[in-house]
Formats: structure tokens, sequence, C-alpha cells
């Protein structure tokens, strides 16, 4: 049925699927119907009211969707562990209140340091085979398995007003709730970004700490976006420590727009690895095409080289040689409501 | 995007989050993101349809929502075992169809005795640390794990036609459907509520029982609310009984609506525990401001105090010494849509 | 609140929920309040959006509802294990793509050979004591439980476009998407119909066969549909083979418009078994009543005998003699939004 008019609440979403194949040393190729090759798929419901003298109150609850196979994703109720079996409002569920002095916003979001990630300073953002997530997220170590590199759950979210002489900024405090006991701080987060933009260069910095008993989780990283003609040049610089590890990796990228149509799309990653894992390369090169301002197509071709002996990254199929690499090919259709 | 219009199908929901802070004897401070201070977050969908002749169908679904995490809310099939992880309709699930004679509704759905524990007759409701819930829900004893003292599902609802001379009534019968054997019939209930109400005056009494084979449930309460001037003045007494055990409390309380936009809230509970627990008291303080028809602010401070040598009885922290006692206090915003 | 009016995003569902009174050889009865009798119940989400030049891109998210207790229903992320805990858009996940050389869809579909099984060809569909699923679902063997005899999860799916002289055709590839290994093909499934309509008449044949390292399985159909005055005449042929059992039953059937607001259903079913469980016949008659074009009564009377030792089919409460039988009644509601 059609859903009664009148006010404030927005269904919305996005659906991104294609056809994947993926090929590592040692093994034999793989082909895949998969989600989100462009974007995450989402399913999502907010709103928001005016109440006067500039303030705003409003909700968000989005949910991730697996669109091959109708699954939701996970969420985590104290940033350690992960709570999944059904759909849950894992990519986002909050209630934030806004007004001339910026924006005040609890419960589950992306932590600050997520934020040079996306799109906006990564010319693939962190979905498909050259997703940032390959060589910026975190390497589990020691026992610790970071829940925090992309949201914290139990946060409290300040948001600087936008539009004030370009600058930006974002501080969580996120609580992991645990019990008694040595990690009864499991899973706290703080974190901050601060960042400047005009309509050329875009530049921010962030960096977000999160405690865990069996070593601590710092995610740091720069980045930068210069719109130069058809072009939007990005350079992105991100670590990631858990315990006495370090990963260290760069990119250099661009978003090209080739026609009014068409964006293509290049990354190179290096990545240094220290106390675990091994360094690594990471190539990628895409194309979107929109179909309309809600539905785009879209193709990538990606590769991960690993160093040394190392096995470690790869672009969704392990390899089974060290040293191995591994390659990717997607294309899909990516559709939003 | 924006739903359609046209027709018959609502999305409705509330979102409520604030922060918390526990402390009990023994332990140290604990300090949450929470949700459900004043309200019960939720989000749902429901419709209703006129067939003509006084006659209607409707539908609702109703699933929880913990604004700080993502996560849903369990139910349960049987009224017997525990299912959650993601979203469930576990908040009520039903057609309804209803007529002059009154409505008939199929489905999961609120106990008869569930009514009376909420804001119509405590001041608290069941959230938040001045929760009703803390002194009148059951205490699990010898396995029997009542599900049933706030819904059950597979069940056969009838409610009176509203405003015939202001009485009230509903009753319900909920199956187990569990296997052959001994426990065959548990999570069985029958119960009925009975009230009557004008401008100032709201009373009721109910009761509903469960069959477990490992202990019988029956929850039964009596509930009154009076208007006076400013004030709601509400008196509750409710008993649970778990196979040979017994809780049993009583309540006195009040709304005051202190002006327009605010609302002062104060209860006062004593216990008192057969076979199982221990004496107990819970005292508890709030306020509410509207800051809009659909958005609040709220504040919360409670203690709970356990007699003897008791320690079940608690605000969300449970104490580590015999007899002692655990405070909260919590401030939030409720949103609804 | 009500959502936002202008756009194309749709809420769509249907609930149906009744009570049942199960009776099977050797056991008492059982009562129950169950979902589903006549049509299953669902909530989703769906859209479309016109691109111009005949070109129309869509999306499909459907979930199932247990209107009894609010719990969903599963999906399978492989096609060879089933998920479940919590909402999943395991009734339909896609995206599709459509123009005049007909529609490609991709994600969690219906496969080809379940296009029979529906009230196009049975007149009880998938649905309550008189199912088509009772007898022409497969039996699991030797380790196989089938997944895809309804939906397969990582589909690419083709549609011939609508109304080319009465033709119409359905063919899918799903993968199954497990790791390496002798089950990696587990779960791919290929699947074909083919079919033919007029205004009185439907015939349909279809064939699905799903690879399975412990035996694969094929499920092959052919229906008839004739309307004949007041009556739809109704013949369905089917076939099971789960590695070397097989399972194949016909069943004749009608839907007969009784009145303008009533349907009288009827259906009898005789199967024939090999190497694995044992030979049975399935009666069932109802009568379904429209009370509006969204909202219906109904009610069904079904039995399902067990020849020889054989103890496997049923209607809902397994018998515990064997060449035992099992009968079961059901009325409800069902209400579509």
């Amino acid at each position: 049925a059609q859903a009664q008019a009148g006010s404030s609440v927005q269904l919305f979403g996005l659906m991104d699927i294609g056809v994947q194949a993926l090929k590592a040393s040692g093994t034999d190729t793989r082909y895949l119907v998969n989600s989100d090759g462009n974007t995450s798929s989402r399913f999502g419901v907010r709103g928001t009211e005016d109440l006067g003298g500039g303030l705003k109150v409003g909700f968000w609850l989005e949910s991730a969707v697996s669109v091959d196979d109708g699954t939701s994703g996970a969420t985590s109720t104290n940033n350690k562990d992960s709570v999944s079996g059904g759909l849950t409002w894992g990519r986002r569920a909050t209630v934030q209140v806004s007004g001339p002095w910026g924006e005040l916003r609890l419960g589950r979001d992306y932590v600050p340091s997520f934020g040079n990630l996306t799109t906006s300073m990564h010319p693939f953002g962190t979905n498909g085979v050259g997703s940032s997530g390959i060589m910026f997220y975190p390497v589990p170590a020691n026992g610790t398995t970071a829940r925090t590199n992309v949201r914290a759950s139990n946060s409290i979210g300040y948001f600087t007003p936008s539009g004030v002489n370009g600058f930006y900024g974002h501080a969580m405090l996120a609580l992991g709730e645990q019990g008694a006991g040595p990690t009864r701080k499991d899973g706290q987060l703080t974190g901050v970004r601060i960042g400047w933009r005009n309509e050329a260069l875009n530049t921010s910095a962030a960096i977000s700490k999160t405690r865990y008993a069996t070593g601590d989780y710092t995610q740091s990283n720069v980045g930068m976006s210069y719109k130069w003609g058809p072009a939007r040049l990005m350079a992105l610089w991100g670590r990631n420590e858990v315990g006495i590890t370090r990963t260290t990796a760069t990119m250099l990228g661009t978003q090209w727009e080739v026609w009014p149509q068409g964006e293509l799309r290049f990354a190179y990653t290096w990545l240094k690895a220290r106390n675990v894992a091994s360094d690594a390369t990471h190539i990628a090169i895409g194309y979107v095409h929109d179909l309309s301002k809600r539905t785009a197509l879209y193709t990538n071709l990606a590769k991960v080289d690993n160093k040394g002996r190392g096995t470690r990254f790869n672009v969704g199929l392990a390899t089974t040689q060290p040293g191995g690499d591994s390659g990717g090919f997607e294309a899909g259709v990516r559709h939003s409501f």
C-alpha cells in the first residue's frame, strides 16, 4: 500500500548488486553475485522536527542490506563483540539535536576517523575491489579484533556548525559498557576529526582510540582532495595500531569526470607493516556511469600484491601462497530511493 | 525517497536515548549511554481498513529499538523461550477486527495484567530507573522464567467496545504450542482485565495465569489513578507468583503538572517477598519537559534498597553486598514520529 | 507519523492469521494460533524508476512475518544452510532492470520451478493445510536438505517480455559461493520455466537443478489451469529428486467461484516415493470469502494419509504410527496493505 502523506518521516535506501570474479595465487577463480561493489546497500527511516528558535531534533535508523541474499549486517552492543542474525539498525541508530551551536548526536554512529576513508578522500570509498578498507582497516592481533574502525555504539558525538569559515569538526565519546574486571573499559572510544574545505580543497585529520584489555586500537589518518579541472585528486595517509602492531598505508588517486555521465576512478596504495602481516600494494581502476540521478552502472578492476612471505591482504579471496597476489573484477548496478 | 501518498499505512516510532549513571553497594559507578529512560523506543507499521457497517480490520507490526546500538528486542514463539538476534516484531504483531461489539485481536500482544503497569497507573510506567518493572515484574524461580508478564504470542484477545458507561475489559487466551510430553501446555496464558474510568478516576483489576511444568506463573494487580487539580495521584498493588514463590509490591505515586510543559513524577514502592529473594523498597523521582508535542527532555533519579540479606533488586547494576542498595540517575531525550 | 508524499517507494504487506486444529494417528489434538493459512504473511518495500526509452530499474525487499509471534523468516546465503534469527529480506531482495527485451533481475528471488506450485496452478498454493508444499516439496535425504525449492540467493534471472503471443519464460542461474573443496559448487542452481497462457488456459513446465556434494537436487513440474465457467480446473505434476531418492506427486483440483465474494477450493494429490519415505495421498477442501478487495476470511480442511509403513507426510503434526494419517482444520483472516 502507499503510505500516508503529511509529515516528516522518510524511507530511504540504496541497493547495489553486481557480478564479481576473484582470483588469488594458488586458487581457482571464484564467481560471485555480490552486493556493494560501488556503494553500501542500505534501508532506513529518518526524520526531522523543527522545534523553533533554530533548534531541530531528528532521528536516523539505518540497516545494511545484502541484496544478493536478503541478510542484513552486524552491530555491536559493546564495541567489542559482533551481533548479527537478522535486521539490525547497525549502520546508524541516533537521535540528534542541532542548533546554531552545532549538533549533538547520541546512539550508534560513524567514528570521527572513518570520515577520511569514504569517497570524500578515497576514490573508491569503502566499497568493492578498490575499497579503502583493504589497506586502511586494522589487522586483528593478539586477541584484539577492533570493531570501531567504522562505527561505535553507545556514543555521544558533537559536530561543529557547518559553514563557519570552511572549518568542520567532529568529536566522539563511545562507551563499551562491559561488566566489572580487567575488560570493563573495553570498547571505550574517544575520537576527534578536524577539517577545512572550500570549493576546490577538502582536507582533514582524525584520530580515534579504543581501549581493549588485549591491546588498544588507534586509527589515525589525514586526507586531502583537490578539484583540478574535471579531476578530483586525492591523497590519503592512514595508520592502524593494534597493541604493538602497526600498519601504515598511503594512497594516491583520482576521481575523473570524463564526461557528464561518466567518472573514471584510480587509486594506488602502498602499505608498510610492523610486528604483524607484511607490506603490500593495492592498485584499482573503476568506472561509474550514471543512468539517472538515482541509478548508475559501474565496473571495477583491482589487484593486491603481498610482499615478502605475506598472505594477509587480498581483494576478497585469500591467497594460499606466501607473497601471493589476488585480483578482482566486478560490474553492477546501484539504485537509490 | 519519499513514500507514495494515498492510503492507509502508517510508519510510526519513538526514539528515546540518554545518559545514565548507576552505583551499587560494593561496585564502581557505571556510566552508560542508554535507551528508554522515559519511554520504550520502537519502530512500526500499522494500518486500518473500513469494511463498512461499523466493521474495521487493521494490522499492527511493532519492533523494539535500542537506539544506543541499533539492536532490536526479543520475542518468544512459545511464551517460554526467548528469541532474538535481529529485528523482530516482538512488541506487537496482530490483525484485529472491530465493530460495535468490541474488538477481536489475534497474534502477539500485551497481556491483560500488563495494562496496570504502564503510565496509566504508575508514574514511570515500565521505563528508566523508576520503572514499575523493577518491583512489579516476576522473579525467576525453580526453572520458570516467565515470558508473559508483558506480552504473549499466539494469542486471541477480546476488548470491550470503548465508552460504554466508562467500563472497559480485556480477555486473552494465548497458546504455548509446545510439543508433546509434560511441558506441552507450557506457555498457555489466560488473562482478564476489568476497569472503569471517567474524567478524573481510572481504576482497574487484572489477572493473568501462565502454565509452566516447572511452576505456573500468576500476575495479578489492581491500579488506581485519580486526577486532583494539577496532580494525578496513583496507587498500584501487584503480585507475582512463580511456583511456590511470591512477591507483592505496593506503590504510591504521582504525576504532577508543575507547568504546562513540565511534569514532575514521584513513586515509592515497597515489596514483600516469600520463598524467594527478600523484601525491598524503591523510590524514584523524575521530571519530563516537553519541547513539543513529539519531543521531550527528561531526567530520573531512583534508589532501590534490599532488606535483610537480599541482593535481588536493583536499578540496573547488581549489588555485590547482602542487603545492599543501588542508585541510578539518567537524563535523555525522547522523540516520536 | 505519516510518511512524506512525492515519489516512488511503496510499503506493502499482507497479514494472515487464524486458528488451527491438528490431529495425527497416535497423538492428541493440537490447537494453534497460526499464520499463513491462506497466503504467506509479508512486509516489504519496493519501488521503480523510469529511466526513459522503455528502460526501468526497480528494487524489491520483502520479509516474511509470523503474525502469531512477530518473528520473521529464514534466508540462505549459500543456498545450502539456513540463516534466521530476526528480520531478513528472505522472501525477496532484488534489483531489476527491464526493457522491451524483458527483465534482468539480480539477488534473492523465486526459482523458475516454484512458479507452478503457487495458486496459478494449485488451488491452495503453498499455504495452510491444503498447501502444495506438503506433497510437492522435496524430502531431505543423505545429508542433502535442499534450500532451493522456493527461492535462491545470489541469482541472476531473466524474464521474457510479457504479452508476446502469450508465451512467457524465466531462466535463472544462482551461485552457491561456498569455499574450496568438494562442496565448493554446492548450492549452484540452474533453472528454466516456459509457459503459455490466454484468457482461459495457462500451462507451464519448469525444471531447476541444484548441485550438492551429498546428492544433487532436481525439481521438475508441469502445471495446467483452465477456466471453465465459474470454475478454474487445475492439474499439477511434480517431481523432486534428491540424490537417488525420488518423490512424484500428481494433483487434480479446482478453484470454483460459487458467488462473487466466495471461492470454493478442492485438491486431491497422490504421491509415489522411491528410495525414500512412502507413498501418500492428500485431500483438501477450502473456502475463501472476500470482505473487500484487501481482506478475506477463509477456512480449510485437509487430510494426509501415509501408505504402507510411511510416517513422512502430514498436515503439520507428525503421526507416531507407521502408515498413520493426519488431519487439520483452520479458519482465519487475511488482510493486505
